[in-house]
């Protein structure tokens, strides 16, 4: 498929324009855009613009509601969960996270959870706000069911990421895995090859180990058992029971603490229906902090200078990528393809705005 | 090797007599005593009697001090940094995660970590603490490098395991794993057999993926390069990264944290060098902890119930192998090779103890 760059200013105007003209303020809209803008500018195009059709979708659906106002159901000093009234996900977890922070600055810790969410777009940019506030940030978010436990057939947990941010000197730490050997993304990318998969990403019907992504994706589609295997893949030998077990503590720090439905009962693929947990921890508590920032510093820079893997010549750690892909897409535009871009195009006109307006004429 | 079995009540009474007769206080022998027998409960043989040899020559080094005061050097409300100098670790970490579940009652969050410590036994030990005391719990260590960064070919990081509790019923959820695929011990136990190993577990001194487990134990011993992988193997295709990134934050949130040394600086097999942190959360912070506790209960039968792979039998949820291994052992025994009650019976007699008074004479 072609790919086309568009530049980064005009996508955040088109991006925050869109979502004022399905009734967000302008800040909600502003808020939006900054999330899925960091998606594409780190280079992880699945959470980015691509992913504006499926919000689109449920916009329509009723099932993302511009107006939803959450409200807090409880809240202690420490803590609050936080009703989301099926809000736009970006919406409600800057909010949660930023009253995790707040509570961090007053009391050290603040955790917060939300129930009745939606799909928030990168884990790593809530805890990127954490670390922006010289504070240490965990998140996790339970989505529709997709992994499946150690020995079983059947989708049970979601790709329940892990995202944690600390400040570091020159590039912060940020760490936003899925709980899941890879996203259900790169099985379509694989699928769409006609290339088979390596082992031990994904299992068949009956729960065992295959290559064929087309198959495993229709089944998938139909819940007709099998799904993707967790970090570790699908024998104990090689930890599954790691994985298997890291997904089900991120459903016990969502879905459970926030009093929201666990990934096997989510339904309408998440839609107003997820649970997320945002902390953030002043680490202060534990010291001097730019003594430990130092520390933490020159302990990614020895990770970085160690000896390299004969054919390798580079050890990343933790949110380099991320950062030198943003340096590089301000520069020379955020990647989309034309399915992409008819999509914008689309839904553009939906709320009156025209794409070329924005970009001009992207596509001969 | 041969395998006897030793009566749990008898072999609890000789470890308390044996750390006792080191010069520790009695009741810090019943508790160094409670952590090794629960590992041997659990079925975690290398975590139990069958160190207690490693600890008999840390002592000896002068590396474990059975009369350390452990040291509060900095607190808050929420927090603490305890300086153990070099204190037996299970001594130290009891009194840290009880001080951290104090401060959860008291304020909801409690996070305590240790520098100057030791090696202190499973970590689950103390998570399960948390948990007996309807609390939530997490604990992570650092050790000795012994895993290898994504790409790189010498050990930066060590096993840096990952432990986390919460209540329920009938079992609880308990998780203790290495962030690498296996322990070292697992190395040990295919080199015996002479067997290959699985790919995906070590690497050569070149950083390329191995089966030969006598070459990479020779090559860690000789800090020739090499060593265990991360969870998720030796490519991010597998997931490299995730193991390594989580090595690398439980490194962050035990060493830097503590004001302690990196994995990857510790030294003398990590004795008296190593940093732990501890924390509880009460859980109540975000509702009726019953219907929490409850509502994971739940999820977890779920887990158990859901339909099995293709020649499986049994989904498993975290905790429940070691419950089901306590009431087995506690019944049947404690598995202890020739080997271990040999170093049994030599440690014994140091401290004028003598293995057949609490025994009678198991190998014939």
């Amino acid at each position: 498929m072609a790919y086309y760059k568009l530049p980064e200013k005009a996508t955040r105007k088109f991006v925050e324009d869109l979502y004022e003209g399905y009734g967000f303020t302008r800040q909600q809209a502003i808020d939006i855009a900054d999330v899925l803008l960091m998606a594409d500018l780190y280079g992880i195009e699945s959470h980015g613009i691509q992913r504006l059709i499926r919000y689109h979708d449920g916009i329509q659906e009723g099932l993302i509601c511009p107006k939803a106002e959450p409200v807090i159901t409880h809240e202690t000093k420490l803590s609050a969960v936080i009703d989301a009234k099926m809000a736009m996900g970006q919406v409600v977890s800057k909010m949660a996270m930023q009253m995790a922070i707040d509570k961090a600055k007053e009391h050290g810790f603040g955790a917060v959870v939300v129930n009745h969410s939606n799909h928030y777009g990168i884990a790593g940019y809530y805890t990127r706000m954490a670390v922006e506030q010289d504070m240490m940030g965990f998140c996790f978010t339970n989505t529709e069911a997709i992994a499946i436990p150690t020995n079983g057939k059947n989708a049970m947990l979601g790709t329940n990421p892990i995202a944690f941010g600390m400040p570091a000197d020159p590039t912060p730490f940020l760490y936003d895995v899925a709980t899941t050997v890879v996203p259900r993304g790169k099985l379509e990318v694989y699928n769409k090859k006609g290339a088979p998969l390596p082992m031990g990403w994904v299992v068949d019907a009956n729960g065992l180990d295959t290559t064929n992504a087309g198959e495993v994706i229709q089944n998938i589609i139909n819940k007709a058992g099998g799904g993707i295997l967790p970090i570790g893949g699908s024998s104990e030998a090689t930890g599954s029971h790691k994985g298997y077990g890291l997904g089900a503590i991120v459903e016990i720090l969502t879905a459970i603490m926030a009093g929201g439905v666990t990934s096997n009962h989510v339904s309408h693929c998440g839609n107003g229906d997820t649970s997320e947990a945002f902390w953030a921890i002043d680490y202060g508590m534990f010291g001097d902090k730019a003594t430990m920032r130092k520390n933490c510093s020159v302990l990614l820079e020895e990770l970085r200078n160690s000896a390299k893997a004969e054919g390798q010549t580079r050890i990343y750690t933790h949110g380099e990528k991320e950062l030198e892909s943003t340096q590089e897409k301000l520069r020379d535009g955020l990647p989309a393809n034309e399915k992409t871009i008819g999509e914008m195009q689309k839904i553009g006109a939906t709320v009156g705005i025209n794409f070329e307006d924005y970009f001009g004429k992207v596509i001969d």
